[in-house]
């Protein structure tokens, strides 16, 4: 097992690397359960390996000694160690740039929102608080106004970048998912041709089917 | 002139892609002025370049039809296109992952307390809004967290990645630099001896220097 993934099934951004290791069936990895219940993340042994105490930690016995963490970043390292000309980083230059395009989208304008949405409805109740109204509406109005953004772009294509699928698509699989079951918001999607239709392809993906059997809120 | 970069040379974002252009000595290319004050980033012409309304986007001649924008997808792609082994993008496999690892860290734990910090105190200013000292309070706490981790994981290292100096490194800039100076808070920096050292590494070096004497708030 080269790869160790310290993590959660659960968890929204160890979804992300578990769904690019199914799309390219890797399966030479384990999923080290962190003890989130115990703040194993927050322990000394763990901010070693992450120093801001965030799930997931990519080890890989290829590289002693070196700890890829943010998600974001472990999908990529995957891609390119197992898969370094799939089409899930782009097939062409102008694909991998706009590949990078809109996995910086998904950080810096539909990820404030649609994680915040979370946070309100679903991982507050973990901590026995309740959603702040004001925060949840201004969350559905920022999100919605991102995914009015994404439904023109979608118009003429199947996923965000043309013809396939890529990583960018993969980085909006949790919240997107969280948005329309966990925090009871479908029509965020359904409101939006285009979105839904896009959305209809990504969740039927056989990789993404098995990440929410094997763990969800 | 292969590139165009629509942007300004005050704006931060347009200020990583100008020092990667720099760095690597690309000098083929020209910043085209957008006209922030006439809103022509909201523009029916420029939204079908950036649909979200935000600088800075690429066009480079040899992709026509081609918008690339968000300035942590341009810079690997001028990465990509001009240097490709460029020590930049980090020099082996696991540098690599450490680089996307650390640009990751800057979108996620830097910047939103580090661009909050400078909404309130510099950019508020041009919309005639007074900071809002507990949001301003609030930022300083955070940055001052993240920066804490920062110095610590700086003890043994040039740079966050290693010894190369590498595009982690850059897309701190222009947020750190507002910090310092605009923002009146040098002390988010000198409190910390290693953020201290390599705030100096990278601020000596000549591509910054030259993009700060072309435009700075």
């Amino acid at each position: 097992m080269p790869l160790t993934i310290h993590g959660l099934a659960q968890s929204t951004c160890t979804q992300r690397v578990l769904t690019t290791l199914k799309e390219l069936n890797v399966s030479d990895y384990k999923l080290r359960i962190v003890d989130w219940g115990a703040a194993e993340h927050k322990s000394p042994a763990f901010l070693k390996m992450q120093p801001f105490g965030k799930i997931p930690v990519l080890e890989d016995s290829d590289l002693p000694g070196v700890y890829i963490f943010e998600s974001r970043a472990i999908i990529r390292y995957i891609v390119r160690k197992y898969s370094p000309t799939s089409s899930l980083l782009g097939s062409t230059p102008a694909a991998q740039a706009l590949v990078e395009t809109w996995i910086s989208v998904e950080s810096a304008n539909f990820n404030p929102s649609a994680e915040g949405l979370a946070v309100q409805l679903v991982f507050g109740k973990f901590r026995g608080v309740e959603p702040d109204q004001a925060a949840v509406e201004n969350h559905l109005k920022q999100l919605g106004a991102t995914l009015d953004v994404y439904d023109k772009h979608l118009a003429d294509k199947k996923f965000l970048v043309g013809e396939d699928f890529t990583l960018a698509d993969i980085v909006h699989y949790p919240y997107l998912n969280l948005a329309v079951t966990s925090c009871g918001h479908p029509e965020v999607v359904n409101d939006r041709p285009n979105v839904k239709a896009w959305w209809e392809r990504m969740s039927s993906r056989p990789a993404w089917k098995q990440v929410l059997a094997e763990g969800s809120f």
